[in-house]
């Protein structure tokens, strides 16, 4: 009956605080290494992105969690962030973050409460939290947690309300058309509700190899949201934004006139899955940023050597595949296979015989960079380079494990 | 330049603390719950499988990553566990284990330090550490640090070390055989260092579908480690034990007289893969003791009808496989699909037609346990099942995200 001592020392934090100003070779391993100056570029080209065709920016905190970094978003030009669950909402909020839009849909009264708890500690700073819906029920309980929340507060605050439509990604979301535009009929009945349009995210499109694809699959959304767009205002129902877009097709939606936001949140770290995109000519180049520093820590000759390292799955997510071996020269390029949970297992690639020795240490660039941050408590930020750079910033994954 | 702030609220608090009591639908979703009743008789199985074959019990807590676990399995007359990492030995320390294996190479300077700390903190406890070595670079560098360690602090302690072989699993560990006896022999000359004995694990035995498979494999690696024993007792050094095995093969290195401790650690909790293992017949039958409970965020109806859940692989590992649906009747029988991160994909099977509506609640037993449990926080510990059962008790997972 006992509840957990939540107190209990961490014992890796002291060797955190006396990690800053040391250089990079004093990162233990495994450990989740961030390159400042490779994400403050990334940081850049997708705000001039934005810039330069007059959209706004809310880039997805679901990616790094990290309230620290979503500010240095906002700074950089983002209206806000983009999370998927009310907890991460919270986290972000908790760390100074004030114009959250939860992507998702919400359906449980526990969090719907916390939904509506959260557009009165927003409201104070000026901020303003939207969320996602795709069906009447999902609107009415929406409606009631808010009018629950209103009448024991006293305090009357509001949420912008976007319809999903299901653009390709065949996941949420009700189909175009004639389903919208009852919903948005149904948001209009109730005060607390602000209809704020709609959200047309596809993102299978994101991970479609050929720019070709991508174009495809993006004109048939930007086909089906236009529609759905112009049925709701034939109804006198203005909408005032159309949100959606990734990484991956980003430049094709901020292109279209008919997106007014872009929801990417990859292109600040760059994954593995990303860079196996052929890249659209539009599209600006994003650089690796996160890794995985590991550590050799046995050594195998023989016919078919290898050697083994000490991040396995539980470092890193292989949802879109292994991490990539970042090479620093031609002469060590090294394949990563699956070693389990705790091991990685590294082959040389054809035409190379030279192995890491023990105590070597290598940089694993993730399949997937969103799971893999969240397997993480902290990202240690390194400036100048990752064999000769120095320890600047510890930033912590605040929404790390944030599920509900 | 700012060190992050380790005391941000983690909001979830207050609502775990208000759940003890309180009856199973009272769980917010998504979230690791634990089946005490069935997770008690997985507990007397193994136990009861030990003692059948007098050996001893040193259940795996890189499974559960949790202290409280680890010392239910102490008291069912388990002589300590393993981990594989040094911050999951730190965590159990804290949390009042004091007999430890680390059960992998360690090689990071850093690193030894903090098992040789780990030895002068178990003693006055009569406890102890023992770590495994499969070179003599990591002999060398373990003496080092223990030399070291021994003088910095003027307490003389020692470790027990295992000599890790390569019995088929193929990732660390020494060939069979003269590799194993000039380590053995190395071991010897370091008074801080004591020589255990053998670690013989085919962690790919364990999921080898049929029983005559495992036993083929297991046979194997009981002759390998064998012979390796006879000649390093040729050369006048005692084999105190041989240790390994897992859930899947246990029940044979158990039998074999040769192991004189077995390593097992998902019986506890039973997950999807192990449960698709063709059963021994000698083995003890485990339940389903952890599950994902979840619920559906979103319907749609159609030719092909699917509804979407709240727990996607952020919540649970996929690398062994998807989550199974458990099912409580015929009736409910539905197939999980990938959903991304957040999201899971619940279609009918074959035959059956019948969907869940919006908010209604699911169970997912997780493909593999031990990367989904260092997914959360805590384990939800109910008492009378899943449907009419009482949150009992909160489990922290100690050592989630100790990868160091």
């Amino acid at each position: 009956m006992k509840m957990p001592d939540k107190t209990l020392p961490r014992l890796a934090n002291n060797y955190l605080q006396t990690l800053i100003g040391q250089p990079v070779h004093a990162i233990d391993t495994p450990a989740l290494v961030l390159d400042l100056d490779a994400m403050e570029r990334n940081l850049a080209s997708m705000a001039a992105l934005a810039s330069q065709h007059r959209i706004k920016l809310r880039p997805h905190a679901k990616m790094h969690k990290s309230a620290a970094l979503a500010k240095l978003q906002i700074a950089a030009g983002a209206v806000g962030v983009c999370v998927q669950k009310t907890s991460e909402a919270e986290a972000m909020v908790a760390g100074g973050v004030h114009d959250i839009f939860i992507s998702n849909e919400v359906i449980a009264p526990l969090k719907l409460a916390r939904v509506a708890a959260l557009t009165r500690r927003v409201a104070p700073h000026g901020g303003k939290i939207a969320i996602c819906v795709d069906s009447m029920e999902g609107i009415n309980r929406l409606a009631i947690c808010m009018n629950e929340a209103r009448l024991a507060s006293g305090v009357a605050t509001s949420i912008d309300v976007f319809i999903e439509i299901n653009v390709g990604q065949n996941r949420c979301g009700v189909a175009p058309g004639d389903a919208a535009v009852a919903l948005a009929l149904e948001i209009r009945k109730h005060p607390a509700l602000n209809f704020a349009g709609l959200q047309a995210y596809h993102g299978k499109a994101q991970h479609m190899r050929s720019p070709a694809e991508r174009r495809l699959a993006i004109s048939a959304a930007i086909a089906a949201v236009s529609q759905t767009r112009d049925l709701i205002q034939a109804q006198g129902i203005k909408v005032a934004l159309i949100t959606g877009a990734g990484t991956g097709s980003a430049v094709l939606e901020a292109a279209s006139g008919v997106y007014g936001e872009l929801q990417a949140g990859s292109y600040l770290f760059m994954d593995a899955d990303y860079a196996a995109n052929h890249p659209d000519p539009a599209q600006p180049r994003f650089e690796h940023a996160l890794f995985v520093k590991t550590q050799v820590i046995s050594c195998h000759a023989g016919e078919a050597p290898y050697v083994v390292c000490d991040a396995g799955h539980k470092c890193h997510a292989i949802d879109s595949g292994l991490p990539k071996v970042h090479a620093f020269s031609e002469r060590s390029t090294l394949e990563y296979a699956n070693g389990g949970d705790e091991h990685g297992l590294l082959r040389p690639t054809a035409g190379n015989s030279r192995l890491p020795g023990l105590g070597s240490l290598l940089w694993l660039i993730p399949g997937h960079c969103d799971p893999t941050v969240n397997l993480h408590d902290e990202m240690i930020g390194v400036r100048g380079g990752l064999l000769k750079g120095v320890v600047e910033r510890i930033i912590t994954v605040d929404a790390r494990g944030a599920l509900t």
